[in-house]
């Protein structure tokens, strides 16, 4: 089949990899559309080692599960985190954080960057009809952005800043937007901001962040200005909530989060059921994310495009 | 009167400071027993620029309250935050955390270690009868450690690792220990290993902490190896609570704590009622924390021994 393969941080597209076989509790998913994610570009750059197809943000269609026959021809998206259900974590109910997880495209696992993938059928979710497929390749991204309200209490009082207005970034802000919070976003790129005025939402400059102002700070940017902006924009016994992974360790001043009792907390990966809800519901709509598309043989390119600053989300169209 | 007084890193015994005189809505207070405790160290260190009488844990009497002159005579601690009232943190109910607060002892405001000092009325706590000057004088430091209990729920299933066994760690030990979750401590000395053996609280050696096993960890060692072996001990999903300043800033790969969701809080201050709730009924007992007395006139050798590795509580007796 036709694939994208990354080795020792060098990517090709092959002709001649052989299309799966699905394990016991497999399917085998031909994939239709899939999205570049800033990980995906880590992991080119060396940040993980990774070797084999990677991909993580996909749909595609079931087409062959020995183990659930009926599920065959089903439209489905997927849980990235495959968990051994034995470890301690697994037993503690924390699956997502498995001991000895593989990680569809990302660790030990080959990705959907490919005609075929194969997934455990426990990871696979059915898309409801009236979510596109374009619309689908964002249900995990969007989870993501939900992890947030997962592990934080939001209300409408709150004074929140989304740093960041990323493929991540601006996810967070149409689900956050949804609760009613104060929200305001910096966006450092104008296609980001324009977007975020399409949705009607606020804008503020890297200036205008007020000291020691907000509730709620909201690190999507992955770069350590942005780590460094949050401490600064947070309210003592505020939260500043973790998106982005940096390469390097951070400098950081511990004394300050401890006199001003701050809260960090990181967040990963989250929730497929409420995003393909939000989906389906058109509460959010990602469709304006999508910058370009590119057929599966065109992949370099497309990941030289997703490389670009500024650049939202790439489609890869898997034919 | 007899005061301890601190001047660029110097520490000095004088004899010639005049008594203070109580503003509007002051008392002054008869210092009786007063406790060194590491930020006191800290500021001698000039980790804090601080001129002045410093020391802010301490009991005395109310001698004169002009406003409420019905409290003179009365036995008191107090809490060492001086809030404005007036700004966005103490409007929003964090007098804590005031953005003009003055700090008894420690910022702009003149601290216990001498016979007299003035402080707001609202901020002085009668002392139940039942509480000696001893165990009063801990009032302050067992409320930091009922803090912790503020910020995050505890339950009886929690493996719980407090990093440290000080004058804090102590205290903390003391106090978590009571909800009855399971709890383990790492200390370094043998005086405090001796002493949290007597209050039938558990010990590990830093060998035995095993990597992502405690839903909690307290960081009370003051040493940023303490911070590394926090990240070390906690699981996914779990929490660090750091109870520790460092001097210096930490080298901190927050990769990792996005990756595996972990949640860092910074915890300061405490609430003194359940404090002095803990000390009346004997639940807390921290006399075992005291390692010597000295008289205010030989506070500079108290000074010293408390700054010896391992030290726990050095007492100053106020004639």
């Amino acid at each position: 089949m036709k694939a994208i393969w990354l080795e020792n941080n060098y990517l090709s597209y092959r002709c001649d990899v052989p299309v799966p076989e699905p394990e016991a509790h497999e399917a085998l998913v031909k994939v239709s559309r899939a999205g570049i994610c800033g990980t995906d570009l880590e992991l080119v750059n060396g940040y993980y080692p990774f070797c084999g197809i990677p991909g993580h943000e996909f749909v595609g269609n079931i087409v062959r599960a020995p183990d659930q026959p009926q599920r065959e021809g089903q439209r489905v998206v997927a849980e990235i985190n495959i968990s051994c259900d034995t470890c301690p974590s697994c037993l503690a109910g924390r699956k997502k954080h498995c001991e000895r997880r593989t990680v569809l495209g990302i660790k030990n696992r080959h990705g959907a960057f490919a005609e075929y993938v194969c997934v455990p059928l426990a990871n696979l979710i059915a898309v409801p009809d009236r979510v596109s497929d374009d619309a689908a390749v964002f249900t995990e991204p969007l989870a993501a952005a939900l992890e947030i309200q997962d592990q934080i209490a939001l209300d409408a009082k709150d004074q929140v800043l989304i740093i960041g207005a990323g493929r991540l970034g601006q996810l967070i802000a149409q689900s956050l937007v949804l609760t009613g919070c104060d929200l305001k976003v910096m966006a450092r790129y104008k296609n980001q901001q324009q977007l975020l005025a399409q949705n009607n939402i606020q804008i503020i400059d890297e200036q205008a962040v007020s000291s020691r102002a907000f509730d709620i700070v909201i690190e999507a940017s992955g770069s350590p200005a942005g780590f460094f902006l949050a401490q600064k924009a947070i309210r003592p016994r505020g939260t500043i909530v973790l998106k982005s992974t940096y390469k390097e360790d951070l400098q950081i001043t511990v004394s300050a989060i401890v006199v001003d009792e701050i809260t960090l907390i990181g967040s990963r990966c989250g929730p497929f059921a409420p995003a393909l809800a939000l989906l389906e519901s058109g509460q959010v709509n990602p469709l304006g994310l999508i910058d370009a598309r590119y057929p599966l043989d065109n992949a370099l390119n497309a990941f030289a495009r997703a490389a670009q600053p500024g650049t939202l989300k790439v489609i890869l169209e898997v034919p």
